[in-house]
């Protein structure tokens, strides 16, 4: 089947840069080494790529995401990298451990989740440190006292995590990675103090500078975006909106069918895969279209548009078809198409 | 059940605001006067609770909201809003004109759009006009000519519609009137060479003062949002994402459990509910996070966000609980829960 066979908006992916990416990280982050952080893609489908390349241990960011998981057979070692403290969500986790569905370990930065985490039958965490970004982590100085607590209630503390998120657009290679070093310089002390085989931290921007971590929690690197894009890293987009033409205004502008309920638009606007020797572009994204300029387009051609963000992006659909050339628009061939089964909370 | 009990992020409606908002506007655009834009909520409940209140012609947006209306029994007389040019995605429109599962009205604005809509079995449709919005929308001259190509290829054409979406945000009311006016007046002169009964267009912003339009495209004014509150139209914001602290650091920032992938960023961040007397606020969205700052919270607290964009918010939920009070938290009483059934393409 070619995508020009399938109703747009449609979301496409290049299997030969997502291959290529896979290789160069799991050349470079091997096995365990890399952890995966399914949230990037929220498809089972493509984790069992990745496991398929030995990486069988998996970040997920919401309950949701462990449970589908667990129930693709991926559940070997899961990671909820993120405080979960509501105890109906938890039990959730609970019943995966219990029936040995998966193992879980869970993020913990505060009593109250730790004493949720042991209500629910969670038995296995890692302290989750602040490295500098304002979001979650306790204190670094608070990480022993935090893993002292856990082990008092009777979890197994597997070691730390810290996320230096706000390092990971950082433009500069040498400044970011200076300032990562700092950043895990203070997770590498907290761990000091949590003990545990499991420093966990990182992702797509800080792939190759992160050198603290014992596994890397790198998600967007398999299909890249704008955002990622603009770091020169080794691993290329492979992730394309195709949208149809469907109302065109000869040297004014045209209407493609895919909006802003179609790309994530929190870190800007899409770009046009074929720009059209240079002079087109996206004047406009409202809901259910974009409007573009400066080209020459017919109605009924397909045109694919690039996200800037890939993880919003991807939830927004049901379904990524795998194709043998993003860039050949409705001319693609459909070799897969995976379910985006993770999607929700 | 209180929303407590819900896992978060999950989004709320408050019933009473809902019911106020459609009163509002019933009043002003009773009966087919009205035709509610289900883009903005993609719920056939909600539909149906329109439809009793003596609306039901519809918008929509795509052919699944189509046929979603279709199904739920809401067909009497749905307009697809936009150009669909795809011959597949035509065909699924014809098997519910042929079936009488529902009466569906096309926009065209190209003999393409006309030859393909005639080809897969549309019966009716309306000469879509650019009043000024660059995106959808033949040239207003050229309205009389398309409306005698689609009659001669045997479609019906019940006349035009025209969308103003460019003057639904403009802040002063008088301005945002008298541009309204103008792109009505192309709309006007276009019809006098269309013929038809009906003219189609507005939406929220100029609810009141679009003079033209025999129905109105509405569809944000029934849970309204912090775009359209700026305007200071008689009907208030009743939708929020509900989430939870799942960390909390004294004095600095909390995490809470809902980001961007619960929330549209498109026209900016989201806005606390409770912003514990205007010192707190948000700090910064990610994929499943928000920050917050600047206010007091514990580890464990239900935390309400409101969107500044209704439409694409909802469309990332599976389901939208209807409240008592959407200020009250976790709190509040869940009345009904609605399914959002009618996303994706």
């Amino acid at each position: 089947m070619r995508a020009g066979e399938l109703t747009t908006p449609v979301l496409l992916a290049d299997v030969g840069v997502l291959e290529a990416n896979m290789a160069a990280m799991s050349t470079a982050r091997p096995g365990p080494m890399l952890r995966p952080h399914v949230k990037a893609f929220k498809c089972t489908a493509l984790a069992a790529r990745l496991a398929d390349d030995g990486h069988r241990s998996f970040c997920c960011a919401t309950v949701r995401e462990v449970e589908g998981m667990a129930a693709a057979g991926l559940g070997d070692d899961l990671l909820l990298a993120n405080e979960v403290v509501d105890r109906r969500a938890v039990d959730r986790l609970g019943v995966l451990v219990d029936s040995g569905a998966a193992r879980v370990t869970v993020a913990v930065d505060s009593l109250a989740a730790i004493e949720v985490a042991a209500a629910g039958g969670i038995r296995e965490v890692l302290i989750d440190v602040d490295v500098g970004m304002p979001r979650c982590g306790c204190e670094p100085a608070d990480a022993g006292r935090l893993a002292d607590q856990a082990r008092s209630v009777g979890l197994m503390v597997r070691g730390t995590m810290g996320y230096e998120g706000h390092l990971q657009h950082v433009a500069d290679r040498a400044d970011r990675a200076s300032r990562t070093e700092v950043a895990m310089g203070l997770l590498s002390a907290a761990h000091a103090e949590v003990g545990g085989d499991v420093v966990s931290g990182g992702g797509t921007g800080t792939w190759d500078c992160n050198l603290v971590v014992t596994e890397l929690q790198a998600g967007s690197f398999v299909l890249m975006d704008g955002d990622y894009a603009r770091l020169n890293l080794p691993f290329t987009e492979g992730l394309v909106v195709l949208t149809t033409v469907v109302s065109a205004r000869s040297g004014s502008h045209a209407a493609l069918d895919g909006g802003l309920k179609a790309l994530a638009m929190d870190s800007g606007g899409p770009v046009l895969v074929d720009d059209q020797s240079g002079s087109a572009g996206v004047l406009i994204c409202s809901d259910e279209h974009t409007t573009v300029t400066g080209g020459s387009w017919q109605v009924g051609d397909r045109v694919g548009l690039r996200p800037a963000h890939i993880d919003p992006t991807i939830a927004k659909h049901e379904v990524l078809h795998l194709v043998d050339d993003v860039t050949a628009g409705g001319d693609a061939e459909v070799l897969a198409s995976w379910m985006i089964d993770l999607r929700g909370w």
